[in-house]
């Protein structure tokens, strides 16, 4: 058979793997939006059906001989020909898929299922104990996956590389802390300074309001709401059920302008890396973002870099203040620009500032290291979470409710991997975004004017359009021009909050 | 192998199928409630594929040899045994996967999805004869069908039988023949007395109010949303893709109010049989209604007998009264009364009123019998549609568009035993209704009261929580004592319309 007809057949079963995992999602996405609370329990039995005829396909030994024939063919490509892409990508999802078996599948998420129920349950009791002897089987289920991929440097590697291809705890620990090195005296700097007002983001703000300022913004910076949908829920999300169907979700906090803009901008970030990818790519492996790190610095690029940017804000101020006169009408923008950047050290990750953001993040990933190595027993979790809080970021929680049973993460997955690509995001947003004013210092003046087309044409040109055609780490330095570097971020945070703080 | 061993087998497979077919009814129902434009070809895909593996889990061979095992056993069991009748329905509906091959039925989904989208076109532009070709691959396609299923009597029945079990055109015809028999005077009689005026719904009626009041009505006459949700689209239905989770949908007229509340009356209708089968039945075939008819029968009681009726809006009249006190502050409750009942020939069956409404249906189900018959060619059924109309009806269509194009139901799937199932619901329903009746003659003064809670447990403990655990004829003879009859509805009409025409 010819390579053509071989990736006929390929590409024909990856789609339907695609198909049955996207199925998945429209039914996860009504979970999460709509669903009467009465059909729970069908929904879950149906979700696994789903997820187990989807890992049947996506583990069918068929694709695997067919990766296998396609292999010399594929490695006598140049690199970055699109079929070696999607031999090399789809490669890896077999081989991930094979690994893991369906029955360490099915008690993980059991016992993930079982343990965030548990979870939902012991949080508002401040229960920690009644969770710890789940908390040490979920850690024995990852020392247990890191099993399935011998030849790991460090337990988490497997579950890192899952997420963010390419990474280990090795490469990770020095970008790491050269991050913590610059904020740290950053965040010591803006302590002695004056603190910013954020009351003017605290007032009464209508929902219906809120929601028309957030879906104007974002159809601006370019999300197609004919190829998408944005609705309300808990936890906001995106999910792609095709390259055509890109959905975002969203929360609202009546008193708190924050909430809902940003966490509608975050997510149109995700989106808008989907609705960038070809449409020729969809239900292929190519047809996605590059790891979770790469897609996490496009939400976090929109949402921080572009949406608490002065240039923006100088755009979008005076209709935010038309929509809400009564409660923004006094405000003048430099004190509305400072307060959507005030820095202020807290005891939750996700209501954090950019500066301290990135420190709750690295407690958490040197907590699950510590945890895998054994230097930590669960047992002392919440005894070394509230000296690390107390370290880093000068607070400690008056209990473990939002200490650390602050996140679902652990209680809802597994312990390694679970953290880490949100900083890896900021990392590389702000590396992304510097090359981008590189390519085209008119960017800015461009987004002060409303015109966010010629970032995102670069970013669309540059990285959404690629999908997964090349590995992260290989993306950033043929988009950046060098390796995974916290400087451009430190840089920016630095010159921001130097600006607000009058450093 | 115990029974008990085999039977847990057989519903484990059996709600694997359903859950598929489920997983599916969500793509459909997002699909038709908010899925974005950009969506559809993928969400065909993925349709397409469930299908095919619902399909291959219904018909596996598996079943059968569990089925094959099974029925000694279950022909020893006391007739309504519920092991009895849930290796009756496995059997039938397997059987029935079983003799349509999967290539026959990729074909009929290619035509009628091709069909269907040439009428979307050719409708609006009065054009049938382009469809024409397509109509008479649908008449061979119909036959085809028949012929998986020898020994049948007429062409039409095995696609009766597949809506309504045990239902054929030799049974159907003379039911048809004595209802119309007792229509026709009765519209005669109705067109010699004064009209009513139905002005009074054809004002101006905001969305949003008419929307708070139908919630409303049908949470008060059982619809449990923490079991189901109510969402707009354009051609409402209900479905169940768990006991749990029921949804229905509905559509607006702001310039008719009884589009919107008799839309989800009529839903809510269906949704009340699905929510009052029995949990433990879900996802087996016992879980659901017993036939297209019966489950029309409850639409129709609860949109009609109920909804229409003067005890009904006695109590409800005030509350619509004071929600749209410009609008309807003014007139009375016998002339709104009145208005909902207006019996007025008309060209579209689903504006019609109660008593012409089975005309447009048995015109339909007559055409059809003289198609596969052979009597009638495709090409001069416009004509057919315009003479019967004219002489069943007394109007006549300017053009196709209103006349043979107005239903999808010929344009999106085959021709035979598309429509019997309206008119049986109506005539079953009255048949239910009667019995009620006898058993609790309190019930037109407890809806009255606005409780319909005594309607509804009597339905609940006579027809739902038997789900499909009886054929719709025992069913029916069980309940009602008799057999299919259309008498009580033609009693019932001629009563309301002599009471309203003051015959």
């Amino acid at each position: 058979m010819n390579p053509q007809a071989l990736l006929t057949d390929l590409t024909a079963r990856l789609r339907e793997a695609s198909d049955l995992a996207r199925a998945s999602a429209v039914l996860q996405w009504d979970q999460s939006t709509g669903m009467p609370p009465g059909g729970a329990a069908a929904r879950a039995r149906q979700l696994a059906l789903l997820g187990r005829m989807a890992h049947e396909r996506a583990a069918d030994a068929a694709i695997g001989r067919l990766l296998d024939r396609l292999q010399p063919y594929a490695d006598a490509l140049p690199l970055g020909h699109d079929h070696a892409a999607l031999v090399r990508t789809a490669r890896r999802d077999f081989e991930r898929e094979r690994r893991v078996p369906p029955d360490y599948s099915a008690r993980l998420a059991e016992h993930a299922s079982a343990t965030y129920a548990a979870w939902m349950e012991a949080r508002p009791r401040n229960d920690f104990g009644s969770l710890r002897p789940r908390l040490e089987t979920t850690l024995d289920l990852s020392r247990e996956y890191a099993g399935f991929f011998p030849g790991h440097a460090h337990l988490a590697d497997p579950l890192i590389d899952a997420a963010d291809e390419g990474m280990s705890a090795a490469r990770l620990q020095p970008v790491f802390a050269s991050l913590r090195q610059g904020l740290a005296p950053l965040l010591a700097r803006i302590a002695g300074a004056p603190q910013v007002d954020d009351a003017p983001l605290r007032r009464h703000f209508p929902a219906a309001q809120q929601s028309r300022f957030s879906r104007a913004v974002i159809e601006s910076i370019g999300y197609d709401f004919q190829r998408g949908r944005l609705d309300p829920t808990a936890h906001p999300f995106m999910t792609r059920f095709a390259h055509g169907d890109v959905r975002i979700t969203t929360r609202t906090n009546e008193h708190f302008l924050g909430e809902q803009l940003f966490s509608t901008l975050h997510e149109a970030g995700h989106a808008l890396y989907e609705q960038g990818t070809r449409a020729e790519d969809d239900g292929t492996p190519l047809g996605g973002g590059a790891s979770a790190g790469v897609h996490e610095s496009q939400s976090r690029l929109w949402e921080n870099i572009v949406g608490r940017s002065a240039e923006f804000w100088r755009h979008w101020y005076p209709a935010l203040q038309a929509e809400f006169p009564a409660q923004l009408g006094g405000v003048e923008l430099p004190a509305f620009y400072a307060a959507v950047n005030r820095v202020h050290p807290s005891l939750i990750r996700t209501d954090a500032d950019e500066v301290t953001y990135n420190l709750h993040v690295m407690i958490r990933f040197d907590l699950e290291m510590d945890l895998l190595d054994g230097r930590l027993a669960v047992a002392d979790l919440p005894a070394a979470w509230h000296d690390r809080y107390q370290a880093d970021l000068g607070v400690s929680a008056p209990d473990d409710r939002d200490g650390v049973l602050q996140d679902v993460h652990w209680f809802a997955g597994l312990i390694g991997g679970a953290f880490q690509d949100y900083t890896l995001g900021n990392i590389m947003g702000a590396q992304f975004y510097a090359a981008a004013l590189r390519a085209d210092p008119e960017i800015p003046a461009q987004v002060s004017r409303g015109n966010c087309a010629p970032l995102r044409a670069w970013l669309t040109a540059n990285v959404y359009q690629h999908g997964r055609r090349l590995p992260p780490d290989d993306l950033l330095e043929s988009v950046t021009g060098g390796p995974l570097d916290a400087r451009p971020l430190l840089e920016r945070l630095t010159a921001k909050s130097s600006e607000i703080y009058d450093l």
